[in-house]
């Protein structure tokens, strides 16, 4: 099977992260995550109707010119520059606890409005090339006239929006802030159908291995899968209820336009809780009929052995008696006892035999 | 059993199809079905309280002329020619999200509401001739004046709404294009009681096996049940909320006269809701109830080595005394020693059945 | 056990009613039930605070007629002939789709306000003579003068009201119409209670049984029972919110006084739902305990087998060493060998039984 | 252990209450405890700041004078005489559904508020000296100046009350009849922690007991308290509920400085919910635990069996060739035969328990 | 594995605080907890933008005076002085409600708004050198410009916040009370998560030892840890509500900044309540794992018993057989009789073998 890369694994290292952050004022910028040492850098797309344009590494002083009609997307990879971070932020405008959000990669998902922006924290949930699924830390933070990423790695969901917006397929190169907003969670979420498909196939490869060679560490693979789908939903389930209260919030950076495509994610959110609720349950079940399969090879191992000690061992008592040493015996003297003691056995074998297979046990 | 097309298969070919919708911009008409190159086709019933006529196939711009007091019914079969249902949804000015829901045969049920139009989409479930369950996908429009449904195949649950508009039976002749799209759903809903009685059958028909002769592929099949009743249940539960929704709204194209029908929906939503509900806690108990069984099984075989090891085995090591090869073994020269340890046998023998007697083991 | 009616068959049969529904139009009035051809009579009980008269049967026609002060309670018996039902339904203008609940047998519980009138459809649940849960259909109709009930059967739960409107017990002769439903409704609640002491017996009865003498049968009988309850409580818990909205309703047919009259109904339905939970979770234990007791029974065959076979098998070793044929084996031929092995084998056979008294196997 | 006076045993008997209330009319007094024919007496404790007297018994006409800033706590004992309490009811203007409910010993808990007063029916749950648990009915109406208590024994938990009241401690004296109705509230739900911990215990107990000494009777005792848990819990939820409903409305008959006090009330019915759901919890965990311990011990009885049969039945075998008679078995003639057997024999059994004890079987 | 200080021992000893409580009048202060005799004494930090100064022991009639724009955290600690905690509460006149739940140490976490301050308990829960859990009471009380902490013992989780106030690290020196009660909820809530990760550790111990080697005792601890986390979240649990309650409050004490920081401990509740539901779920399925490889094991037992028994039964029987005495038994006589049983014994055991081989028995 796979090597999976879970927050299991995390967890046992955040240990030492959480005692970084106790302690610490809250607003406090603390890296939490474990690519230490990362180089921050800032790439750029700025776009119109026009144009499209992509800049690569760029200084922050450069972000905050705008020109009119111009959409930037602004790219920050590498999290651990806690002063460049600090710095970024400070250009912004940026509340000290949305730094302290964006750098804090155990963060559940969130999204916090603010007068004049929108910051939200999510997980992209993909598979990589290994079939392995990468859970990692993305902020977005939505200015009426630009988008800032905060991501930990160069590799990320967001290659289709990069086409869309360069290629100008769609209506993307048209629209403001918001729509770019959008189109990135759009392809957070998409990525989210691809995890949920290779849970259902391994929840499928699993059900073949019960039903036809279990094995006891089947039963861990089971427990395995059932953990994986706890913590993949602990970080989707929560992203329904925010984007619901984004449709329902009355913030001006956001066009009616947009939140009608908003209703579109509402309802992939929807029907990914729905999914990874329906696997939870079939996971239950494979657990069952795991453990009703182990029921069944153990009937079939006692009635093995039910059935040979049920005969051979009155046939060996019969061999028994006419084994005694005792002086007066008569049929040992009996010229077809012997072949009369082979008769009785074969009948009682017949008999028993008959009886087993009434029961259905051979 | 009936061989059952389930979503079980879908979710499996869904894969390539997912792959072929992320990254795509949103409103991107991508067919997710697995009928591709199917020829789309309109048919058109118009009726009136006076006259009602069946055209086909009609092109998109016969459509869109409007007679007084005549109500449209538009019949798209065909869902994988994205060119032309673009083009359709350009006459009738749908929004393209309306349009990609309307060709994603995986879509969840769901209703919203437009300025000029109600969109729905719905799971048509019912049996075919071999009492396989059928899950098609659905896609209903509501217009002032017409009412445009989406469908993949010829074959749907809507001939006897035909029957009743060519036969002029009850009232639908005499309505609007609300009451028109209420019984394209009703009739949709009153095939889901037929699936529930298919599913209720088959829970009685494995409560039988269950009861009388469980064999291993009982839990399988008990499991197999389990997982298609929490299929169609996320197909069928969120209908419930979606028609208690738009009873609530004031949306003007539906009136309040239909509203009350709308309310007879609910309530047949409410029954099968609960059916569901009751179905899936007795797919439970006949889990339970197999397990019990298997217990028992187990208990019974048990008891049968129990007994037959604990009356032959003391027998034997009796038998096996008198084999030993002693020179000084007095009892070896009794005359009626061979019978007396028959005699002792027997005692013991009546004994040991008596004990097992009480035991009710026997 | 008494035999049981219970929907569980009625499911079976509602197989080829729901086909005579299915296709038809919505509110066409079409019988449900398993009682064909039953021929509908009108009987009334017309009272004020002065006078109290029953007539039977009467003439549709002569109900229309209304005096001061005079409450009309018109019970209809007999719900398979359509036609009658129709004509009545236009006399008193009745909507289509209360005709189609009232004669839908398989309706579940409802309370529909409409202006000149509220209808709600309920389940007579009560115990007959063989102490057997018997099911009901029944339908009320309460208009501001007269009350019109709809049931299959003549025989009801409803003789207690009868003789206190006949006898002028309490204060029904006095009130309105709004009071004789309230009445009529208390009465099916009422009996409920009793039904639910009937399931309380039968899970002491299964009780006892599980913990004295646990047979295979006893686990069918603890599904059955769940799967009563299961049933009893679909048809009881809606009533609960039923009541509870009609009390919120500001519905000018029913008076303040009777608000607080429903209000105590309210407060039955909630114990009833409350009970239906305990006995739920009762049932739910016994099934736990029959599976621990056939838990303990199977220890219990294993330490028996357990006990003769780890007595009597090394004992049937030794007494098998001594029956061995060769020539020199010296044991053989000393005088008190024989005796030895006798002692040694009862050394044995000691230590072997403290061993299993200290692991309390015997 | 204790003997519990559990509504186990009342439920059966309200069989034949149950029936003596069917088919009365509403707010009839009817009495439905079991004790019968006992004699109804009031007794009074009227105070102010100044003075706190007592009077018992009392007639009911003397009850109806009020001395201002006079408080009256009357207590009604014995609920059987119907007619008595009918008359008390005219005297305070009772409706007849609050007397109904005051005599009903299986009410559950209820607040109703009338114009002129607030009725509420708890259970007073308290463990006797013999540490059985006593569940009683008890009914308060506050009026503005005097609380009147409904109750069946003589026994109650207001001593504390009483003496607060004799003895000045507190507030008590110097507040009205609200303040009163709290502090005898307040005394009823003290009494359930009691309870709690007596359960508590209870769980203490039977979680050594299965971890020592598990037997088949623990798991009786465990679903025993499951049922009682389950009990208690019926008659304590409710309150809370209530308790905040009381709070919320704005009823002039109680000030505001007696919310806060009703506010600490709810408190502690939150806590007591929640101990109650993990008291639930705990003894689904103490059955799980007994059920694996089962399970252990089966493995264990399979384990000696296994060990002791693997190891002499194979040696019962080789003894059992040189028990044959063939006259031409060189073996038996070798002069060392019997020894090398025995040498055989010995290495098998080593090899055996060096194979078990890789298996941490012995 | 270390030693767990919860409140399973508490309990046990609140047996006898209860009684101590039960009829006093509420409102009296009465200590609960189980540290009798402590010397209450107070600590002060005042603090402005200038200046932090530290004052111990200090007494009540100082702590009243005010300098402007000064903060003054005033830390009470020991708690079972009940006529010190009497004249304390009188000078900041605290209504005895207050006073009550902040010497109750068993008090469930709890937010009350009063006219002049906010008072609320919680539960410090943090790890002692030896890894044990310890939980402990706290009581907050925020006025306009101090804020009174009461805790039993010098040890708390303020250490934090008196370095940044002493050593003007961050925001706090500039902000009001508001801002110091935040923080110190802050400090406590932040110290739940090392909690949490000391759980996750021993959940992955534990499930290291269901997986290698599994023992009775790893049941114990499995029930064990599922009561810690129970407990664990009873106190930590309804923290999230209280918060977030405060939040949507409009008190004058709580300025809008502040709220902002409320929202980010709200967030940290909300991940706390999520983690705790997961290691629940996990504790869950570590108990299931177990039992499955309890079952796993039973059945290794029962094959190596089957395989043995199987195998050597039917080779006893042939050799009892011509351990026979008849007088005529052909076979012995035959000169290869010997070798032709040995023979077909061996033929016997790899048939045997190839059989239990195919059954993946062996």
């Amino acid at each position: 099977m796979a090597k999976i890369h879970l927050p299991g694994n995390k967890i046992h290292k955040k240990k030492f992260k959480i005692h970084k952050k106790i302690g610490k004022a809250p607003g406090t910028i603390t890296y939490m995550g474990n690519r230490e040492n990362a180089i921050s850098s800032l790439d750029v797309i700025a776009y119109s109707d026009e144009y499209a344009e992509e800049y690569s590494p760029v200084q922050i002083e450069s972000l905050l010119e705008h020109k009119e009609k111009e959409v930037k997307w602004i790219n920050l990879v590498g999290l651990s520059d806690e002063e460049f971070i600090g710095s970024l932020g400070r250009s912004f405008q940026l509340n000290s606890l949305v730094l302290e959000d964006a750098v804090h990669t155990e963060q559940r998902p969130k999204i916090d409005e603010y007068e004049d922006y929108i910051f939200g924290v999510f997980k992209m949930i993909y598979l990589d090339d290994q079939q392995n699924i990468i859970i990692e830390h993305v902020a977005l933070t939505m200015f009426k006239h630009h988008v800032l990423v905060f991501q930990e790695l160069k590799e990320d969901v967001f290659n289709s929006v990069r086409q869309r917006i360069i290629g100008k397929h769609g209506r993307i190169r048209s629209r403001g802030a918001d729509y770019l907003f959008f189109a990135l969670l759009d392809a957070i979420i998409d990525n989210y159908f691809a995890v949920l498909e290779h849970i259902s196939d391994r929840i499928e490869t699993l059900e073949e291995e019960v039903y036809q060679n279990p094995k006891p560490q089947t039963a861990q693979k089971i427990q395995g899968l059932k953990k994986e789908v706890l913590k993949i939903r602990r970080y989707v389930a929560p992203v329904k209820e925010l984007v619901s209260r984004l449709i329902d919030s009355e913030n001006p950076l956001i066009t009616r336009d947009t939140k009608l495509f908003l209703r579109d994610i509402l309802d992939h959110c929807l029907e990914i809780n729905e999914s990874l609720q329906i696997y939870r349950e079939m996971v239950m079940s494979l657990m069952e009929m795991y453990m009703s399969n182990m029921s069944n090879k153990m009937n079939e191992v006692m009635k093995v052995l039910t059935v040979m000690a049920s005969i051979f061992i009155p046939l060996t008592f019969i061999v028994g008696i006419y084994g005694m040493n005792f002086d007066n015996m008569p049929e040992l003297h009996w010229e077809k006892g012997y072949y009369m003691v082979w008769g009785l056995m074969i009948v009682l074998l017949i008999l028993m035999l008959i009886y087993f297979k009434k029961k259905r046990w051979i």
